[in-house]
């Protein structure tokens, strides 16, 4: 059965084919967010800290923390600041630390730059994902190495020195190259996170049906989880988060384990509880009903993260025998 | 390919593993809607067409006529109307003068009762599809004549004379045994679409699972389009429209080709587009375009009948070159 293990310092979460559906944070990204990119040029992680404890107030099982940053006042000065591989070293280090000290979901460390990854890692606690690697030769031999030596699982992108082909068929086969190089480096199957890339439906009819099929070839064929941007799918669209609802249940009925998503939105977390709850991978439906609950403050004029944030003091309360709200 | 023709006098409806999903409007159906009951017993079927109006607007492909009712006001008078078998024959046939003379969407003719079914049949212009047939020995030997004689499709529910059985083998062997029974009667096939019974999730954590698995089983194996009462999935639970929102993508996705539902709930529908999209059975996203118009009207008051309506009216009179609306 293949199991992908995530850890914080002490908190387990696995990725699997009989587990709930893995909800990855998405938002702590300064990738075209320019005011998050220029509070971090700053020093100022509040809104890191604040995205952190939200998404996983929201129910976000693993945050990826994202340091695509370059910073643009610094850069006047000194032009070293314009180059990523400068920036974000660093600044993935101290993005994990501040991340990490404030609560115990397990994260995902995603950059570009190798060295921001290998900074991750050293800083990180537990056993973080790694995203990502693709089939690109140079990246394969610069992030399977590091993959190897701090024993972590790892994000695998079906595209490779070709470019990110239509043919689903094509992206099957960079996945299963990524997977037989990781093997050639020691790493388990069970280790690799395919994505097999969404393209928007509005401009490829064939999107969804590509996504589903690949899916279920990544899990009988290779035996790996998968995870995917979600809200690539509906690109471009109106109403996309009615898109985005139906897409994630569809996906986890054709086996997709994870995603990487916005999980402050509460539409798609309910089409993703709804559908852990159709999987039987909800007990009792003990989490539906509990989502449902925070659903009715929502109705009152919460926002979702306050809802839940809500709602996990009142239960944690509880669980200790008095309740924590004032 | 299997595709299962309905027709009205002027239109035609085509269930199919390559169409969009069918959607069966439920609401017309005196059972369980007592003033639905009296009001039919008073000769008013004002509340019928007005059903039948807004279910096709709001996209229901094909409208179920139930007419199981018995008359209580009557039957203090004269017993025979505490009797189905009385009651029945002569008020389908007066609901389906009824609701063809206003609409021509296709038709369902839903009976219990063989005499109303035939009532129906021969009341009905074009192509109805009848529901339904189960395994039990005596309800097959009644209603396969009719399906041949009248050559309409069929709905057949896998229950038979030992029940209902919470074994999904045994569920697809009933149906199985239907198919083979209707082959005999010279009926095919793609005559016949299968319910394979929903059971509510909160009583079975297996429920949605047990429904995918077996509508896969149903097209790989018997080749036959499939149906089924889709609320039942979330019969309990809080906040059902979530959990139908999920569970219809996901049955279509698994290969689910119709469903029996209330289609004026927004909800339900919203999901049911975004997966005909997702299943590249919406060429362009022109009906879900359409679809996100209405939504953005229902934000701002509109039943999502009116709005419906409205957007249909706006669009015929676009195809006739002037608007209908005042």
């Amino acid at each position: 059965m293949t199991r992908t293990v995530i850890e914080s310092k002490t908190k387990t979460v696995i990725i699997g084919f009989d587990e709930p559906f893995c909800v990855i944070g998405e938002r702590i990204n300064p990738t075209g967010r320019k005011k998050l990119a220029a509070e971090l040029e700053a020093g100022d992680f509040s809104t890191v800290e604040r995205d952190a404890l939200e998404q996983a107030a929201c129910g976000a099982m693993v945050l990826d923390v994202n340091s695509g940053a370059v910073f643009t006042n610094k850069m006047a000065d000194d032009p070293r600041y314009a180059d990523n591989n400068f920036v974000e070293p660093p600044l993935m280090r101290e993005l994990i630390l501040r991340i990490q000290a404030i609560t115990d979901t397990p994260l995902c460390i995603d950059s570009s730059v190798p060295g921001a990854l290998e900074q991750g890692l050293i800083a990180c606690e537990g056993r973080p994902l790694l995203n990502s690697v693709t089939g690109e030769e140079e990246r394969m031999e610069l992030v399977l190495p590091l993959v190897k030596k701090y024993n972590v699982p790892v994000v695998a992108i079906s595209n490779d020195d070709t470019g990110i082909s239509e043919d689903p068929d094509v992206r099957f086969a960079v996945a299963k190259k990524i997977v037989e190089r990781a093997a050639d480096f020691g790493i388990p199957a069970h280790d690799i996170v395919v994505d097999p890339l969404v393209m928007p439906v509005g401009a490829m009819g064939s999107a969804g049906q590509q996504v589903f099929a690949l899916v279920r070839r990544l899990r009988d064929e290779l035996g790996v989880n998968t995870t995917c941007g979600a809200s690539n799918i509906s690109f471009g669209l109106p109403n996309r988060h009615g898109i985005n609802a139906a897409f994630l249940p569809m996906a986890i009925g054709a086996g997709m384990t994870s995603a990487i998503m916005n999980p402050v939105r509460s539409v798609e977390m309910e089409a993703i509880r709804a559908a852990n709850f159709l999987m039987n991978h909800d007990a009792n439906g003990g989490e539906w009903i509990r989502l449902a609950k925070i659903l009715e403050a929502v109705k009152e004029g919460a926002t979702f993260a306050e809802a839940s944030a809500a709602a996990n003091a009142a239960a944690s309360g509880r669980r200790g025998g008095r309740r924590s709200r004032g």
